[in-house]
């Protein structure tokens, strides 16, 4: 029986409330066990060419006679090849399909811009995957699956707001949902300084966070601060939700500064974006707050009621090039339109 | 028999190697007793009109009905007014001498400007205090009293490189110097960013410190940087001087981004200035280093035969207004020209 099997998904990307930073020293880096239980906020653009989605399919079929991915056009190969690998071998053992794939992702957002384009795709590949290869799984075990490709795609597998439990082994690392998309007010306002790809790619990073003096303080805090995030999304308590995501991102970019060598993915407009959203929640009465991935970019959260003000006040500040304006979005899932 | 007693002195800033940053909880606020043992480097400027000075007279007179002391032409009140007392209080009692003073002081450089404009006001003041009083003190002994008005001022007695003994009391927390200015090699370029006044004074960010969760971490690995610092100082090892300046700096600050409530000192250009001399270290091969004190203006440390090239590199640096180059200053000292 000749295999040809077939499924196409999209997922959202995620804006990290309680960071993934570093890997678990106690297991293979390529499982991507976290230091902390994490927290997020899966998004969705609210303009239409800007969604924040990866649409990926992935085709097993005979005909096939070598495994070939293809990101945004270009043929992945080395490490980027291997990331695919790390998620589909497992699912191919598991459903016992012995045969070669090809994969198709495009992004409607850039790539490796610190906009975790890696937690939309690798979501959309595992529900890909796991579709084509007729596996049954529930969405809990989908993301660990996801995991295998980036740590925060685990947490792209759900819509609304994310707990990505730490775990201690493959099956227990995996991200829940805390809750849907309208259960909790909040929104952001991404404001693009830079989207140029990062000189240091996050995976060197995750290794060197072990460096900086300060990390055990952070592990500690964070994992008190995830539960507390969570908490204060089931309190629907926006600035309690706020002022973690702050200080959890501020923890992050420390530890990155100060590990060896030192990553410094704030640039001046960085901060001077940083600033005014200060300056906003100060003076003007607008309650938003800070966080900054593995990159430049800063995402303004907010009430769904502030977007479009805050919107235009960060399109009025200097080095910021333009804004994505995102609310909660849903659950990753398999769609009929298929890439190739 | 009447009083009638002047003194002036002159006394240089210092930039900190490991940083002053929060006062011991065991003791009264206003002794200035640091968390840990700090190290500097007396400034002294390469251009004749920006010495990095202070010129302070102090004069007790029958004369005066009450203490008076003017800063830069402005007569100080208050809290300003309360740290020169700190000073003459304690002086005048022991000198057993009961009558006001009249003290005048001038930099000629900003205050309050992040530059530690108070380490050398501080210091010429317990100087000529001193002088003027005719007790009879060691410099160590000198560098308590001045301690009183600014914990770093205590640095500023010295000249070339110092050490600032933590203590665990009033006579033993004073400052000595490791080395003369001209017995290790190091200058620095001072890329000011900005003149203003800060925001908020290092007074309200010693009592803050605390609040940061990193804070004892910062301690512990600052006091062993102090005597890394010292003995690096005294090996002529100005790699490991500029690399321990660098992380001390950096954790100074990120203690301060995540105290509360949080102090950005540094801002847009600071971190364009930072990048700067990174690059310059990285690619140009010119060895230098950053800190920055509780401002926004950034010190790059090198060795002196680089200072001019540095220094032109600086002010080709978008964002920086001026720059200041400076190498070791000498011990502060009386001058015989009096400012009244």
């Amino acid at each position: 029986m000749s295999v040809n099997m077939k499924s196409s998904a999209i997922a959202h990307s995620n804006i990290a409330i309680v960071k993934y930073w570093g890997r678990s020293p106690s297991h293979d880096p390529k499982m991507n066990i976290p230091l902390n239980d994490t927290v997020s906020m899966t998004k969705y653009g609210l303009m239409k060419d800007t969604r924040l989605q990866a649409h990926t399919t992935v085709h097993l079929s005979d005909d096939y006679s070598k495994d070939i991915a293809i990101l945004g056009g270009e043929t992945l190969t080395g490490k980027g090849m291997e990331r695919i690998l790390n998620v589909i071998e497992p699912l191919r053992e598991r459903a016992n399909i012995d045969c070669r794939f090809k994969m198709m992702s495009e992004n409607d957002f850039p790539t490796q811009a610190g906009m975790a384009s890696s937690a939309a795709g690798f979501a959309a590949l595992a529900i890909a995957a796991v579709d084509a290869l007729n596996i049954n799984l529930s969405k809990e075990e989908i993301s660990t699956y996801a995991r295998l490709g980036s740590g925060s795609a685990a947490r792209s597998i759900h819509g609304g707001f994310v707990f990505w439990n730490q775990g201690d082994s493959h099956e227990t690392s995996y991200a829940k949902q805390i809750c849907g998309p309208d259960e909790f007010d909040m929104g952001a306002v991404i404001a693009i300084v830079s989207e140029e790809k990062k000189s240091i790619t996050s995976d060197i990073g995750h290794e060197s966070a072990r460096t900086s003096p300060f990390n055990k303080v952070r592990i500690k805090k964070s994992q008190e601060q995830a539960w507390e995030a969570r908490k204060a999304v089931l309190d629907n308590d926006f600035s309690k939700v706020g002022k973690i995501a702050e200080e959890n991102c501020k923890y992050m970019h420390f530890i990155m500064m100060t590990s060896d060598p030192p990553l410094f993915y704030w640039n001046p407009d960085t901060l001077r974006v940083i600033k005014t959203i200060q300056r906003t929640r100060k003076e003007e009465g607008l309650e938003c707050y800070f966080t900054v991935d593995a990159g430049p970019n800063v995402h303004s959260l907010c009430r769904s009621e502030d977007i479009y003000e805050l919107q235009k006040l960060m399109e009025k500040t200097e080095g910021v090039k333009k804004t994505i304006s995102v609310k909660p979005g849903d659950d990753s899932c398999t769609t009929e339109k298929h890439l190739f």
